[in-house]
């Protein structure tokens, strides 16, 4: 296990894999949904279990409240001074109904099946959670001189709403020179990938009012406004929903546009049109075109509507002019928009355009983030899935908003980067869930190999190297976060 | 009474007062909620209660089944061969809620107060129903030679859903040469208006389909065509939500524009604006001028959206792209408009605009109705009402449209007007609904004037000019609908 060559890794991996499956079957058998206010429990449970192994294996955890469900915060110590890598996963749950979803097992037994591990969360993401920390054990047993934190969250299936404050008022407990996330899944079982960007979200509210009350179309139709009509007519003015583009002038000022490698990466990537079309249920699509197909959800914005609430939503006709009607919108935002500035944009010209139209700004606006692929964690993990799977792997983007993403880059003031796990069909979030040893093998040798090549990295180049991108926002001020400030700034 | 004059009318309503109250407390009694099933066996007991009343006066009457709630069917006969004038009124009522609405006293106790009489149904439509009954007995004491008919509905506010087929079963005994409806208010309490037109209806349902499920607008956004803002597309290629105006070619085509005597007519009808809001609980207009208000609800056609489901209609935002959506809307139709070409002009536009839109024309549509001010049945309505009002009344119209007009019109070959007895602050279908004495009386002096001015100008004028409109649509061919066809086309 010394040199921590594939086949090293391997045989080290065949050694722990009996405890590898228990603590699966172990955590897997707690179910912890967090969306459920019934599993309260279980999902506190989890993280005590998940706490007791981490002990086991030499390192140190401690669960931490954090006004929701709590989070596990572990760590297994290298040398004084190592650099401090952070493996982000979490331990909650969607939930399973096995009837209504039509599971062939109980989601909350892990069943081995056709060399399978089955069970709620086996992919998503307790499988590839075992996997970075069995890799962590693994670098530190071959004497990796590195410290490897844990951050296994209990709420990442109900947006992370208490991450962001409870990493403040952790402090310096937390600090760390990166991140990296495995929660996420390969576009095909043969080409590894790589999420490598994601994007930003600003959501709207628009309303209107003509009168106090519905009104009926018959009495009133013709001289009262319409305000369903109207606010139909300022989606329009906001955009063109057949091609998507969006009209508000400057809107796409500040989008960065995709590098000649970045579609490479893209185009190697194994996507193809009629998987994205059955795995996502959709039929109708704007372009027939991968490529095309890809920057549309991965690295464009957008304007969509979601709803346009008011009159009548029942079956058939009701000739009603309603009082009152409210459309639901919101932008998903490309790497280099502001999403302070898109806000502005879009409410100063719906505003124009119709003046008694209230807009509301969201909360929760974020920015796009993108990996830069020269980016030396993103070196590492390129060679670690190399290394692990055979396979270069494609860098690609996720055209989601993971609100867990920004706030690490935010408050931690680092890089946070993606090793990704999960196979396509691994039924992410839906029935028969389900992950298998080669993927857990091979994740922990990338994991193993992840940790060194980035120490090594990180212990010889120069420390400005690994300075957090330039998407990262304003957090506390630490060492870390300091130094982010003298570096110099990276090329988009 | 013999002359019919004002003070011989008067007097004799006054002797029949006691009588008209005893009537009206015992109809309003009866809780005959028509929309309410455990309300069914009321409506029928206000149908028998209403039998036993035309009988009382020496009329024949029946409870006629319809297959929904029962309809009383009556006479007054005349001489043999005297001309035939059928009143139409209903004796269902809308729903009352004391504590919700806010009602003063009981909705169904008559309840006298600053000398109105109030309760459900006391203005809608019992009051006016026992009115013109009893201007019908008093034509007959008088001896004018006219055998006045009675439909009174049990389901007008419902939409009239059997009146159709009842009377086309009902045949011969339900053959008239001119309907009466008593069934609206005035605009003001000073100036009496007539109901002289009511607009037709069209309704559409537009559908698309881009997908099986709902996604993710993170990761489908911007790639799958979402049907939500496309329907928003659709309907603002349709209309101009701004202005109302209706951008399908041809649209207009058929519209007949007003005269000058329609609109004169308008002009001192006693509608204002702010009366307008106020009744309605609108607040934000088209237009601030009277004129066009009037004109734009009674007299030009609209297309106007009515409801978009799909995609997410709770509170806040969730970022889906729908799979499906669903548009309703309708088009109110101005005279002259058929609602067949209608509904081609406007399904025709938008298949050829976006061509996976599924248009569903709604059953149901119905041609605009407009009563010729010279059609000799509006001269005696004319005569009739400023007899009993000391006023003429202004021929306005109703932009609402009435099955039931359509289908007496279309079924019984004849024409159908309108004599008014409510007020504007009546509480239609509100609160604390009700009548009043002197509306009661002014309805019966112009009841009887009206039966006998109606019948003279039959019986000395020329058939022909008792003819049917040109708007009236294709029924089964009696007797008067063959003399309809055969009689010249006035003039628009």
């Amino acid at each position: 296990m010394k040199g921590l060559d594939r086949a090293a890794c391997r045989a080290w991996a065949e050694r722990v894999r009996a405890t590898y499956e228990r603590w699966l079957r172990r955590l897997v058998e707690i179910p912890s949904v967090s969306s459920d206010p019934a599993r309260s429990a279980d999902v506190a449970r989890v993280a005590r279990a998940a706490g007791e192994l981490v002990r086991s294996v030499g390192g140190r955890a401690r669960v931490v409240a954090t006004g929701g469900h709590p989070m596990l915060v572990g760590e297994l110590a290298g040398p004084p001074g190592a650099p401090r890598l952070t493996l982000y996963n979490h331990l909650d749950v969607q939930p399973a109904d096995r009837a209504a979803e039509g599971w062939s097992s109980e989601p909350f037994r892990l069943v081995r099946r056709r060399g399978r591990y089955f069970g709620r969360g086996t992919t998503d993401d307790k499988g590839p959670a075992l996997a970075a920390l069995f890799g962590a054990v693994a670098a530190r047993d071959a004497g990796v001189p590195v410290t490897v934190k844990l951050l296994w969250e209990g709420e990442e299936e109900i947006g992370s709403p208490h991450l962001a404050r409870t990493l403040r008022r952790l402090g310096r407990s937390v600090e760390t020179d990166a991140v990296v996330i495995s929660d996420s899944a390969w576009l095909t079982r043969t080409v590894p990938t790589v999420t490598a960007g994601l994007r930003g979200w600003q959501g709207f509210l628009f309303r209107l009012e003509t009168g106090d009350a519905d009104a009926h179309s018959g009495i009133v139709g013709g001289a009262v406004r319409n305000p369903l009509g109207e606010l139909m007519d300022l989606a329009c003015a906001l955009h063109d929903p057949r091609s998507g583009r969006v009209k508000v002038p400057g809107f796409y000022d500040d989008v960065r546009p995709l590098t000649a490698r970045e579609r490479e990466e893209f185009r190697r990537s194994g996507f193809t049109v009629r998987a994205f079309r059955r795995d996502n249920r959709v039929r109708r699509l704007r372009s027939a075109d991968p490529l095309e197909v890809m920057e549309r959800t991965w690295a464009r914005p957008t304007f969509e509507v979601h709803g346009l609430v008011g009159g009548h939503q029942g079956p058939g006709l009701k000739a009603v002019v309603p009082a009152r009607a409210e459309l639901k919108a919101s932008c998903r935002l490309a790497p280099g928009q502001d999403p302070a500035r898109v806000a502005a944009l879009v409410a100063g010209f719906a505003r124009r355009h119709n003046r008694d139209v209230d807009v509301e700004v969201a909360p929760g606006g974020s920015p796009a983030t993108r990996w830069d692929p020269t980016d030396p964690l993103a070196a590492a993990v390129r060679v670690a899935v190399e290394f692990a799977f055979g396979r270069a792997p494609a860098f690609v983007r996720d055209g989601g908003t993971i609100g867990a993403v920004g706030s690490m880059r935010e408050i931690l003031g680092c890089p946070v980067g993606f090793l990704d796990l999960s196979l396509p069909d691994h039924g992410y979030h839906g029935p028969d869930e389900n992950f298998e040893w080669p993927q857990a093998e091979g994740g922990i040798a990338a994991f193993a190999r992840l940790i060194r090549e980035w120490g090594a990295a990180r212990n010889a180049g120069p420390r400005a190297r690994l300075a957090p991108s330039r998407a990262s926002g304003a957090g506390p001020a630490g060492p870390d976060r300091r130094r982010a400030r003298e570096a110099p700034r990276r090329s988009p």
